[in-house]
């Protein structure tokens, strides 16, 4: 077999020797006469772009509050389709029922020497010409409980299971009491469970200015950032578990699916949540006592941060109107010429949580434009080779519901007939970013190549590149990343509609945007809006222009692409760097649980700690064993082999269309049917949301969490159930 | 030379082997039987210390305000002498002439569309019971110039060298400015030094709560922290040029003295200064425009922090009374029964810039104590073998002025008579800290086994290596820490009265204290007052004892050893060290520059800036040459087997008296008669205060900081001088 594949390795570096002398690179895929053809496609493709069409989309679709459920998210919907009707496309509507729950009541009072009644409202801002509209959602967090608490207030940091332990060290227990979490370091959703968890009774959630407010910039409207009554809203359902509708797990949410009881639906929260701004943070802060937070823990509001509790007790009622809404998303397709039942799906959502100027229309305003110059590209003559979907996802901000109903709605389908899905959400000023499948790498990293920054009009790589190199940390870094030649992807986790696809069904996936010049504290705020993207998110739309340009090459580029672009080289690479850091993970953790052990057993935290404060020195944790990764490992070698194995193939003679099929597919073997521990509806085990950081990727997710959870056992066993995955996958690849 | 030198180490390994089987640990300099009298003694001196007399100290000599020139501070000076010989000690008064401004004007003022005038006192409260006072110094920095300027105000963070080189690289000059910077991070003479070098016109200097204010803990008098008015005073004088008198360098301000005229003073600076308090800050920080400062200089202020200048301008106006005043040298003497001329000296000051109940009267109050217990100990009998000179210094907080005029006048008789010189200052509840003269190590790290922590009656030692090895940053470092079996002592840079002792003449010396649970925001304010330091400072004076404990036996150990416990194979393993980081801290410094020069040249900075910022990328430096470190190894080498030959003779027989001079006269070997570049005040070749840190010291100064401003010419110059200094005191070392 190894002497086999030296002569593949060898037979595919002549080729690409061969090709290189061309004039141009030949693009992933592509031959160099079929490169020429696509871009000049592209190029074409690029002069239909309209930054001033873009910025009419932004204003258009952030005119009025849109949210999933409301008569104007509707009209957007509709909209959207007759604009896809418009550029030539067979757009549609299709829609699901799903729950969405609005607020009915809301209190947050504190009482005891210094009440306060929180005020739960952003004011309207002259500066601001969509601030005052009717139909804003009020500040709330989706899917937070019904209740009505009363309670001690608890000041428990960012909300993190490590910010418990040191409560617990402190002998200050959440039982019984309302807690209160700064946004941020986690998915908004981990807070309440991880509070729920250690028995608290309520969640509260508040921007601190450190975060996203004064300490960061000038406030809005002066700045871009958060004023003191801007509130974040955003759904704190357990995406983690199961994203989507929670009635209807795994099934489409149509009329007349089979629908669990709420009380039944394993990703809601059972207390009551409430985000508030830090106006009304600072009172209730301000009033508690006991010891001072740790320095990490403090925020920038002009006090002494304590943890609490406080003589005051804090009043939380909330209530919720829990309704099915229809939930509609557009689906536009335009069928491919030579394999029609090949298709590559693009999409963005269209709901917000009120205006959405950035959240999601920036992104959505780009696809449109994609959509606009593919039209008339169609009209001109030319007929992608696949058949192109384009979609505009409704309730994408309550938890991924449209876009998850119509997968979960057309699995097997989407299964049999999807190359890749291309993802984009809210867009910006900035710096590239680019997440998914890894064997989709050198297809983004030539894309990243091709498309220029507006700003610099150097490649979009080239400035991602600059601004990695000069931020990382030390030397060695800055020196490897001055020595990359091409784009490396990050891997996916959780917060946008790509979800499902990838992690539910192994189709490939990519998530791309731009950003990192565009900060502020808009986010899912009323002024998320049109004055503030005009200033602050990308003035010129050039932006939008160049999210087009980038998503829109995946797409054409895939749709047309003779041999698909995977190279599961890149995916096997990947994969052993993860590999890699777990077992340095995992050392790691053993050195340090053998000498905080020492530390503790010896009295050292004992004697190094304030008597006055009257701290509990940390508890001994088991010392960590050595767990057996060559599974794993051994995988990777088969894998490493079947991959350069399925490369020459791909490059070699043979029915395209079935090898295109086989390559396009393959992802779907990293999938183990059983899911991930406690979260059968995650089955992919290279790419998953953490369990307890959300939207953050944990890669490897099965070993690595069982890892970080201290669960060797599992860790073990996962070991083999991924190990397995890999060998499956390099089984597949090996019989291309 | 190397096989007698096995020989010694054997000999000396058998003698400690012998010594160890004995029921007591011996005393470094002391033989077993002279070390159970020396513990006795010891016992006896602790039952004679009292925490009530301590406290009964503190609260008296923090009764009213007691600064330099002031009436109160003669009459402390009076009292305590008085004290001194009520104790039976031969006590005077020893007087010199020194300049000390005091403010005679105070305006800022901020013109412009919201016009502030700063408040610039501290008010008095009821739960503070001397905060009402006449007679306390009004918030001022000493040694700020005369001036009236206006101008634009510009922020510099912490006002270090490295900040105006960001300043610079967003293209704003602080030219013909006033600049605002942070307490902190740096001596606060440093900041406007480096202002002025800038072309600053003017400097304030405030407190940020984010240091010591609300962020760090409640504000006084709820807490311990700096409330929205308190000022930190203090000296700006150019300390590290040369501290005492300016107009007397180099020699005693007696009355007689020839004096410079003020202008010729090198280490006044030529710009007004004031230091103000946040409450004063915030209107000037908030009224300034242009870029938003980097994260890392934000403090916690609840406004945005921009860099300026602003629309509003700032009038600055001081003026001073610049008259010579007394400064009153308290000196206690008892005589040495057997080495009169031997002398061991142990000194704290007595001067406050308000009432100074922590600075210095926690450090005085224990030395009195010390010194009353010693006394009663002659009265029973005991008579100490070398003469102890207690001292009280005047004028430490404007620069070390009493304390440096004594030892630059008596020069000559110190370098010939002190045996060591053992400094305290404040004192509070906490940690030990001990540094000093590194061949005194063997003899602090016995010290530290043999007190008791009052808190967790473990040794101090004991305590202090908790705190360090559960703060310590990684597993590392952690374990390495768990495994010491000694106290290491840190080096001294600058910040009290030690400064010419060691560093000027060369004389061993010790600076001891406790402290790190003792945190607050009262250091120079006039809440450094007996009702903070009563609640927050040692509220029970235990730590008064430990100090007095800890500074009492190394008086007594030196007064009475019969061989002096100098251990130079100690220092030689130090220098060895410090040589180890210059040589990592070049190679650093060669990656870095490739590196940054590299990323520099490739335009990534120029790429990853955002350019709506118009930031300027760095500039490139010149790459860092390979230095010759060799004649500082090639010493050292000579210095490791001359310590171990003086270690040998000084166990053996032999004059004990020349030994003993011998020894303790060693380190003045080290002195380079031309001081280190550009301040030849400063003789010791390997400690020194940062010519930019100020307190923070530098070790081997004249590398270290040649390297650090990149002058590599200088630091080849350098690394040959000291490797002389090494030379000779290995050479030195060798004829005992």
């Amino acid at each position: 077999m190894q002497t086999r594949n030296i002569t593949c390795v060898l037979s595919v570096f002549l080729s690409y020797a061969t090709l290189t002398t061309a004039q141009q690179q030949p693009i992933t895929g592509y031959s160099s006469s079929e490169t020429a053809a696509q871009l000049q496609l592209e190029t074409r493709f690029d002069k239909l772009l309209s930054a001033a069409e873009i910025g009419d989309h932004i204003k258009n679709y952030s005119a009025y509050p849109h949210h999933i459920g409301s008569a104007r998210g509707k009209a957007v919907a509709e909209d959207i389709a007759a604009k896809f009707k418009s550029y030539g496309w067979d757009a549609s509507i299709v829609t699901y029922k799903v729950l969405f729950p609005t607020p009915k009541t809301r209190v947050l009072e504190l009482s005891g020497p210094t009440p306060y009644k929180a005020v739960l409202k952003e004011p309207a801002l002259k500066e601001d010409g969509t601030s005052a509209q009717d139909g804003q959602l009020p500040t709330y967090n989706a899917w937070s409980a019904d209740g009505n608490v009363n309670g001690e207030l608890v000041f428990v940091n960012y909300g993190l299971p490590e910010d418990y332990e040191w409560l617990e060290r402190q002998g200050i227990d959440v039982k019984g009491r309302i807690v209160i979490a700064k946004y941020g370091h986690s998915w908004r959703g981990i807070k309440p469970k991880v509070a729920q968890e250690h028995g608290a009774i309520g969640c509260i959630i508040y921007s601190d200015p450190a975060d996203d407010g004064y300490t960061q910039g000038d406030v809005y409207p002066k700045g871009a950032y958060k004023n003191e009554y801007g509130v974040q809203r955003g759904s704190v359902m357990d995406m983690v578990v199961y994203p989507g509708d929670p009635l209807t797990p795994g099934t489409g949410a149509t009329e007349s699916a089979s629908r669990l009881d709420r009380t039944q639906a394993k990703n809601l929260i059972k207390i009551p949540v409430l985000p508030i701004s830090y106006h009304d943070a600072q009172p209730l802060l301000k009033s508690l006592e006991g010891p001072v937070a740790p320095a990490g823990w403090r925020g920038t509001l002009p006090i002494t941060y304590h943890i609490g509790p406080g003589v005051g007790k804090v009043h939380l009622e909330l209530s919720f109107d829990w309704k099915l809404v229809p939930a509609y998303n557009v689906i536009a397709k335009l069928k491919g010429a030579k394999y029609p039942d090949q298709w590559v799906i693009r999409g963005n959502h269209h709901d917000a949580w009120v205006n959405g100027a950035s959240d999601p229309i920036s992104g959505m305003a780009a696809e449109l434009e994609e959509a606009k110059a593919i039209g008339q590209l169609v009209k001109e003559g030319y007929q992608p080779a696949r058949t192109l979907v384009y979609c505009a996802w409704d309730g994408e901000e309550p938890g991924l519901l449209g876009s998850t109903e119509w997968v979960e709605d057309h699995a097997q389908e989407l299964q049999q007939k999807v190359v890749a899905y291309i993802n984009s959400d809210g867009n910006g000023r900035g710096f590239l970013y680019a997440g998914g499948s890894h064997a989709l790498e050198p297809l983004m990293a030539g894309i990243a190549q091709a498309v220029t920054d507006p700003q610099t009009k150097v490649s979009i790589y080239e400035r991602k590149k600059a601004a990695d190199a000069t931020k990382a940390g030390n030397a060695k870094a800055k020196k490897e990343l001055l020595q990359q030649q091409q784009l490396t992807m990050s891997a996916l986790g959780a917060g946008s509609d790509y979800s499902s696809f990838l992690q539910h069904l192994g189709i490939p996936s990519l998530n791309i945007g731009f950003g990192g010049e565009d900060e502020g504290g808009d986010y899912h705020s009323i002024f998320d809006s049109w004055d503030h993207y005009r200033r602050f998110g990308d003035p010129e739309f050039a932006y939008g222009v160049a999210l087009a340009q980038t998503t829109g090459r995946a797409a054409l580029r895939l749709a047309d692409a003779p041999v698909l672009p995977f190279n599961f080289s890149n995916l096997q690479k990947t994969i052993a760097g993860y590999v890699k850091e777990l077992d340095a993970l995992v050392t790691t953790m053993r050195e340090n649980t053998t000498i905080e052990n020492e530390l503790i057993r010896s009295r050292q935290y004992d004697l190094a700690a304030d008597p006055q404060d009257k701290i509990k020195g940390p508890a001994p944790k088991a010392e960590v064993p050595y767990l057996d990764f060559s599974p794993l490992q051994n995988a990777l070698v088969i894998l490493d082999s079947a991959a350069h194995h399925a490369n020459v193939k791909a490059a070699g003679a043979g029915d395209k269309a079935a090898i295109n099929q086989a390559l396009y597919q393959a992802e779907q073997q990293l999938l183990v049917a059983g899911g991930l521990p406690r979260r059968d509806w995650f089955k992919h085990t290279i790419y998953a949301p953490g369990f307890y950081t959300g939207y953050g990727v944990k890669t490897i997710p099965g070993v690595r969490e069982a890892i970080e959870q201290r669960n060797w056992k599992e860790a073990q066993e996962q070991i083999a159930i991924v190990a397995g995955a890999i060998n499956k996958l390099a089984n597949y690849l090996e019989k291309i």
